[in-house]
C-alpha cells in the first residue's frame, strides 16, 4: 500500500471526529493567513495552502482523541503547522530555494526580507494561536520545540563538513530538528484533548517517530529517485550536512572515509557519484533498519501511553505510515 | 543634559525597586543565553550582552510600578528584550551586517544559517519566558507585537523605492516596526506589575513614544553625524527605504521630487549628496517637530493612564529621554 492510500485508510479508521478536527484546522489556517493584510495574505496563504501531509497536526488530533476535538486541540494543531511552515520559509531563504512542493517559495516571489518577515510572522501567529487556549503548559511545549528546532539547526551548522561526526550526535540532531516538533504535537494533543493518553509517553512516541522520519528523509536524499524528491540526489552532501548513510558507509568503504566533502564534492555530478558509492556499501539498508528500530521503539510505548484501543490503533498506523512513505 | 545622563537621572528618580528589577532582568537574560548549549551560548550571549539601552525592558518595569517588581513583570522585561534582539539578529542577516554596536554580528561570526537559527531561538525563548507567567493575555500581547514587527518589515519591502509613499503610510509603518513593541512593553508592565496604570492607556503611550523614536532614528540616518551613528549617512536611501525626511523634502524641492532613488542613488557618495539636499530644505526640522508632537501626545495620555504621581513622573521622563537621545 502506498503512503497516500495508507494515510487515507488511517483517516477512515480514525473516524469522523478526527476528520472534523482536520477540517477545522484547515479553515483556521486559511483564516489566519488571510487576516494579516495583503502582503501576508499573499505570501503566507500560498505557503500554508501548499500544505503537505499535515502529519504534525494529525498527530495532535489523534493524541486528542476520537471525538470532534475541543477548540484548544484544534488551535494546537494549527500552531504546530504554522511553526513548521515558519521554519520552511526561513529554510528557503537560507537555501535560496526557488521551489517548494512544486510552487515558487516566498523567497523567490518576494525576496529575502519579505520571506524572513513572513517566517517571523508565522512564528508569532503560532504562539498567539496557542496562547489563546490559556494553557501556559501548551505554550511552553511549543516554545521548547521551537528552541530545539533552532538548536538543531545550529548543531547542523557546527557539524557541517565534519564527516567524522558520531552516530549519537547525528541522532541528537535528528531529535532536535524533527523529533522535537513531533513530540510537541503529541504532547499538545494529550494536554488539550480528551484522548486520555499520557502526555510524556505520547511525547516520547512522537520523538521516536520524528527521528525515524528524519533518518528516512536523509536516506531518500541519497537514494532518490529524483521524480519522488523533486531534487537531485546528494543535496545534503553539497550542503556539508553529514547524515547517517554517509556515517555508516564511511565505516565500510575506506575511500569514503578518506573523502574530503568540501574539497571533492562541489557539484551535482560529484554528489551523485558519492551517493552511488554510499549505496554500494549497503549503508542505505542499515540506515533504514535504524529507522525501523525507532518505529518499533515508538510502537512499544503505545500500550502504556495511549488512552485506549482506538488511540493505540491509529497511532500505530501513523508510525507505519512514516515508514510507508519511504518504502 | 545628554541622553546617558538623562537616563541615569531617570533611574535615580525611579528608585531602588526599578533598579532591582533591571538587575534581575540582566541576570535572567544571561542565564537564558547560557542555558541553550555551547553554540547558542556563544552567539546569543554576545548579542544579549552587547545590550543597548534596554529602553523596552525599562518601559515594562516603569509600567510595573515603583517597587521591586513581581517575577512575572521581570519575565516580561526579559521577553521584550529577547524579541527585540531576535529581530536585530535577523536584520543583520538580511543586511549582511558585519558589525552591530561595534561588535561582530552573529551573521559575521557564524554565517546566515546559524544567525537565522539564533534569531528563531531568541524568538522562542521570548515566548517561553512569558508563557512561564501563566498569563495568556501577556503572551497574546507579545505575539501581537511580533506580528506587527513582521508586518512592518513586509510593508517596508512593499513600499521600497516608492518615493511617493504618503506620510500616513510612513507613520503606519513606524507604528508596526517600532511602536508595537514599545506599546507591548508598557502593556505588559501594566498587566503583570503593581503599578496600577491602565494597560490600554499605557500601550497607547508606548506606541506614540515608539513612533517618535523611529522618526528621530530616521532623521539621524540623514543628519548624521557618522561618529554618532557608526554608519555613513543615507543608508535608508540606498536600501530604498523612504522615510519622513525625504517625504517632506520632496514637497519642498522639485529636484528631490523628480529623483529616481533606485537609478540615481547607488553609492554612499550619492546618498550623502541627497542627504545634504534633504537637509537644505529644512525637512529635518519638520520631521523632528513631528516626532516632538508625538512625544507631546504621549505625555498628554499620562495623567489618565498612569497609576499615580511616581509613574507619571518617570514615564514623562522616559518620553523626554527619547528626544534627548537625538538632540
Amino acid at each position: 500500500m502506498n503512503a497516500e492510500r495508507q494515510l487515507a485508510a488511517l483517516l477512515e479508521a480514525a473516524g469522523p471526529g478526527v476528520a472534523a478536527g482536520l477540517a477545522r484546522m484547515e479553515a483556521r489556517l486559511e483564516e489566519i493567513a488571510a487576516g494579516d493584510g495583503e502582503a501576508l495574505a499573499a505570501h503566507a496563504r500560498r505557503m500554508v495552502a501548499a500544505g503537505g501531509k499535515r502529519l504534525r497536526p494529525l498527530l495532535v488530533l489523534l493524541a486528542a482523541g476520537p471525538d470532534d476535538p475541543p477548540t484548544a486541540a484544534v488551535a494546537a494543531a494549527v500552531a504546530v503547522e504554522l511553526l513548521h511552515t515558519a521554519t520552511l520559509v526561513h529554510d528557503d531563504v537560507l537555501d535560496r530555494a526557488p521551489l517548494r512542493r512544486g510552487r515558487p517559495t516566498v523567497f523567490a516571489t518576494a525576496g529575502p526580507h519579505a520571506a524572513t518577515a513572513t517566517g517571523d510572522l508565522l512564528f508569532a501567529r503560532a504562539f498567539a494561536e496557542l496562547a489563546g487556549t490559556g494553557s501556559a503548559g501548551a505554550v511552553e511545549a511549543l516554545s521548547a520545540a521551537s528552541t530545539a528546532l533552532a538548536r538543531g539547526e545550529l548543531l547542523q551548522r557546527a557539524d557541517a563538513w565534519d564527516a567524522e561526526v558520531a552516530v549519537d550526535r547525528y541522532v541528537e540532531r535528528c531529535g532536535l530538528k524533527t523529533g522535537s516538533l513531533f513530540a510537541a504535537a503529541a504532547r499538545l494533543g494529550a494536554l488539550l484533548g480528551d484522548g486520555g493518553g499520557d502526555p510524556d509517553g505520547l511525547a516520547a512516541f512522537g520523538d521516536h517517530v520524528g527521528v525515524a522520519f528524519q533518518i528516512l528523509d536523509d536516506v531518500l536524499d541519497v537514494s532518490g529517485p529524483v521524480e519522488r524528491t523533486g531534487k537531485h540526489r546528494g543535496t545534503d552532501l553539497l550542503d556539508g550536512t553529514v547524515t547517517l548513510p554517509l556515517i555508516l558507509a564511511r565505516a565500510r568503504d575506506p575511500a569514503l572515509a578518506a573523502l574530503d566533502l568540501r574539497a571533492e564534492v562541489r557539484d551535482a555530478a560529484a554528489a551523485e557519484a558519492v551517493c552511488d558509492r554510499i549505496a554500494a556499501t549497503g549503508a542505505l539498508d542499515a540506515a533504514r533498519a535504524a529507522a525501523l528500530e525507532r518505529v518499533a521503539a515508538a510502537k512499544a510505548l503505545l500500550p502504556a501511553a495511549t488512552g485506549g484501543d482506538w488511540q493505540l490503533g491509529v497511532l500505530d498506523a501513523v508510525a507505519d505510515s512514516v515508514v510507508a512513505r519511504y518504502s
